[in-house]
């Protein structure tokens, strides 16, 4: 995995995934109005897994916090090929994982054998959210947008009629693995956001 | 480090690093007229070094691939209140450690003590490039601008008179550290551009 074949199949995914700053979520960044692209909500995560890390301790299963940075780097790289899916659009919902696992095959498939195949494993086993490798870094990708959205005054949830109770469907793996102090932090928040009315109480 | 009290500063640092999807650099990203900022493009190099890994063996020195990918989601945090120094500006350089560690103070003294003291060494060993660690760090933070400006045909080199004497100055950490292969590859890529007229011959 040397090669000078091998180093200009990489460069051309780097070329590839500089597309991934003109892939754009339904999250807008602070402080200014325009969508968040996959590169900085990418870039946003893996920060959040690095400084959280320690708020979840051996109870919840070894981490590799190596891997776990990994999965978030490349969680939406899909999208690519694939666009972004609204999480709350149930029926772009229903062909995500057709649409993504052939994207994945294509996109992983630029690198070199083994490079690619590794890559396209974490991809799996972060959407797949069995292991806790997996559920540590879908805590934050769950996170980060609720965080954005408190900030934002519940902007793109009530652009989208989003209620309190999609919300906590949408975070119920994130809830159910998160460590008592953060899990007090998300609730609070989500009740702060009923009562300003930046989330539709039902 | 496991109280709502660090959690209410280290979800404020959160916010604060959303502004780095606003600090912009000098370089602009493919197929789209307009600059990467600063959370992007750490997103970009941190793929870069997972990818390029392999290609550094032990005759480098140990390197930590995980203190690796946290300098450089973080190398570029302090320009949030510093501002992105041009690389070939030689007069904004002067001042440029100055205000940067200045600003490394501010912006790592948001987090809990332990953590922020954490981050703000990481950054002061990336800003170094003495370690083993930071110079394979830093060798994707001087490879990435090279491929976008590569693929870009130089835009942002003709827009600033950059000549091939300024990169491989520029660059010189990067190639002294490079192994063979991707010394060749940065070579090639580099005569290349002179030929094409991209970076000026001298």
């Amino acid at each position: 995995m040397k090669t000078i074949e091998d180093l200009n199949k990489i460069m051309n995914f780097f070329y590839e995934i500089d597309g991934l700053k003109r892939v754009f979520r339904r999250t807008k960044i602070t402080n200014e109005d325009r969508f968040e692209n996959d590169a900085e909500h990418s870039f946003h995560v893996a920060v959040m897994a690095i400084i959280l890390r320690d708020f979840f301790d051996d109870s919840y299963g070894e981490i590799d916090e190596l891997k776990a940075i990994k999965m978030l780097l490349m969680h939406d790289a899909v999208e690519l090929y694939a666009g972004d899916t609204y999480c709350y659009d149930e029926k772009a919902g229903l062909d995500k994982f057709e649409r993504e696992i052939k994207a994945a095959d294509e996109l992983f498939g630029l690198l070199p054998n083994e490079l690619g195949e590794e890559l396209k494993s974490l991809w799996l086993e972060f959407d797949e959210e069995k292991t806790t490798n997996a559920k540590f870094a879908a805590f934050m990708d769950k996170l980060q947008p609720l965080l954005l959205n408190y900030k934002n005054e519940g902007l793109s949830w009530i652009e989208n009629n989003v209620t309190k109770s999609m919300v906590l469907k949408r975070m119920k793996n994130a809830i159910d693995f998160a460590p008592e102090t953060l899990l007090l932090y998300i609730n609070n928040m989500i009740d702060d956001c009923v009562e300003r009315r930046w989330l539709i109480d039902k």
